[in-house]
């Protein structure tokens, strides 16, 4: 039985298979599969496939209760990047300022100290996590719940062209295959499954973030959840998990202790003068231009240059006009 | 040994005693004291002495491992109010928008249901508490690191005289014993030892609140830590004793699941209308008066007059300019 085959069937008719089911529709496209053409058409197109019985399957992902038939692959990254190891972000396509901040920065030092991060390409969290590791150069893994020709969403077809050229965009469905709500779910087990530990930064109650958080446990990966205000719906499902038992993420250095890794230091040093000033005070708790001005004193033009700055060397972040320390 | 002359030994001494000393000291003052003339001197200041032996001493209290000789009383609070299921609400004197909301809706939330808000009558998370409670016509215990005839802080004389109204204001220390930084861990062993559970709302890392929650938890009692931000100096030691295992609170209901108790239903039906739509925004996350209006699309004069209505009714706070559902 060839794999691709399988891929290509489940993809084709649109169901969950793990292993090849009976029945004459399946012997009639056995019959007519041709893998070899197929591969080739691939190839020109610049993609891969993977098969689950290949050397560079990914063995996290093996290890899983329903592993797909194989990967598609597009990018110029090797196989055997899904082989390091991975840390899994997700959480609110919706996210708020405080999700993103969390996400991107997390995403960064973790990719910087060498951690490869698997997210779904979403918006939100998801985009965010991308985006970190592409801040640090580090590497990144896109897991679609579509064909990898697809981007989805189309606003992140730029994020998804930046992800490809050192890290991968994967899929277990065949080019062509539109995104469907239902194959969501399938995708998050993707996303969970190829890494060791997964975070989820920021989630409502019963979202797909959830679901992803669930399906690491079931395959008793870590789980790591980052405690958000209670008052906040989009922290909501976060704090749930710290309910059930994930454990709460304050900082970077908890995830790489997971991987007995250590923080590699940002190359900057910390910023002195007015800058500094200002991001001693964001430290304390997110805050607008206003109040950075009143609590250090500084006159509002040296408050927005300071931020300015701080924006561009990455250390502080900005939503609906609240600054934060990242 | 009359514990009485115990307890103003070491408040005049300036000592942590459990237990009576040896030495002339300790001597002379044990024949030199008049019960009798000192508790007819309380009596007249409208104060009152419950021994450690004694019937009405609290039992939870009596259990720590360096229970106080007994406690000095002011309020017209029975004694045995100290029996009662109690919880502890602690944190940060300079707490944030998000701790005072938190704190005093818990505080309002679990004195409705019933339980006893014991705090320090600190500035900030203490002193939310404490109001929460009196906002539900509950009862709520304050337990001072200096003598119940101080106001300490000043600022917080008022509210002092509102607690003692129905509930107590208790120290170990006598009349007359000024306060001081080194009495603070003690007297929180006090408010973590009359309570069942302690919640910590909001702490900085290395915080007073945290030492109470350590006191509460080598004492063998439930420890509830509020999540909060992680980018936020104010949660760092919430989310620490996140990390160390305390429990996540995210509802008043988690606390009084531990007492066997249900929520009471708030007398008001939720709020329709404009002030619905503008509390239903609030409960996604925090927000300032402008985004309220762009959020709902309601007019500016619309948002402030159903902000008002929801202060009133205790269903909103403002910080900073941020409202807060609570």
């Amino acid at each position: 039985m060839s794999e691709l085959a399988l891929a290509v069937f489940a993809s084709e008719t649109g169901t969950h298979l793990i292993r090849p089911p009976t029945g004459v529709r399946w012997a009639g496209h056995v019959r007519s599969f041709d893998a070899g053409a197929y591969e080739r058409r691939l190839a020109d197109a610049g993609f891969r496939f993977v098969a689950r019985s290949a050397r560079s399957f990914p063995r996290l992902l093996m290890a899983i209760h329903d592993p797909p038939p194989g990967l598609f692959l597009r990018g110029s990254g090797a196989p055997e990047l899904l082989a390091r190891p991975a840390v899994a972000i997700v959480g609110a396509r919706a996210c708020s300022g405080y999700g993103a901040s969390v996400a991107r920065t997390l995403a960064r030092d973790l990719a910087r100290a060498g951690l490869v991060v698997v997210s779904g390409l979403a918006r939100g969290a998801d985009a965010e996590a991308h985006r970190g590791a592409l801040d640090a150069g580090g590497t990144t893994v896109a897991v679609l719940g579509c064909g990898i020709d697809r981007d989805y969403p189309a606003a992140h077809a730029e994020l998804a062209r930046r992800i490809a050229e050192g890290g991968l965009i994967v899929s277990e469905y065949a080019p062509g295959v539109e995104p469907a709500p239902w194959r969501f779910p399938a995708r998050n087990r993707i996303v969970a499954g190829l890494a060791a530990a997964t975070v989820v930064v920021e989630a409502r109650e019963r979202s797909g973030a959830l679901i992803t958080a669930d399906l690491a446990l079931e395959e008793g990966r870590e789980v790591f959840a980052v405690p958000g205000e209670i008052t906040s719906a989009l922290s909501a499902g976060t704090n749930a998990l710290l309910k059930l038992g994930a454990s709460p993420l304050t900082c970077a250095a908890d995830v790489l202790t997971c991987f007995g890794l250590e923080q590699a230091n940002a190359d900057e040093a910390p910023p002195g003068g007015e800058s500094g000033r200002v991001l001693a005070c964001l430290r304390e708790g997110a805050a607008s231009a206003d109040e950075l001005a009143r609590a250090t004193g500084l006159p509002a033009a040296a408050v927005a240059r300071a931020l300015v700055e701080l924006e561009l060397a990455g250390c502080v972040g900005c939503s609906d006009g609240r600054y934060r320390a990242g």
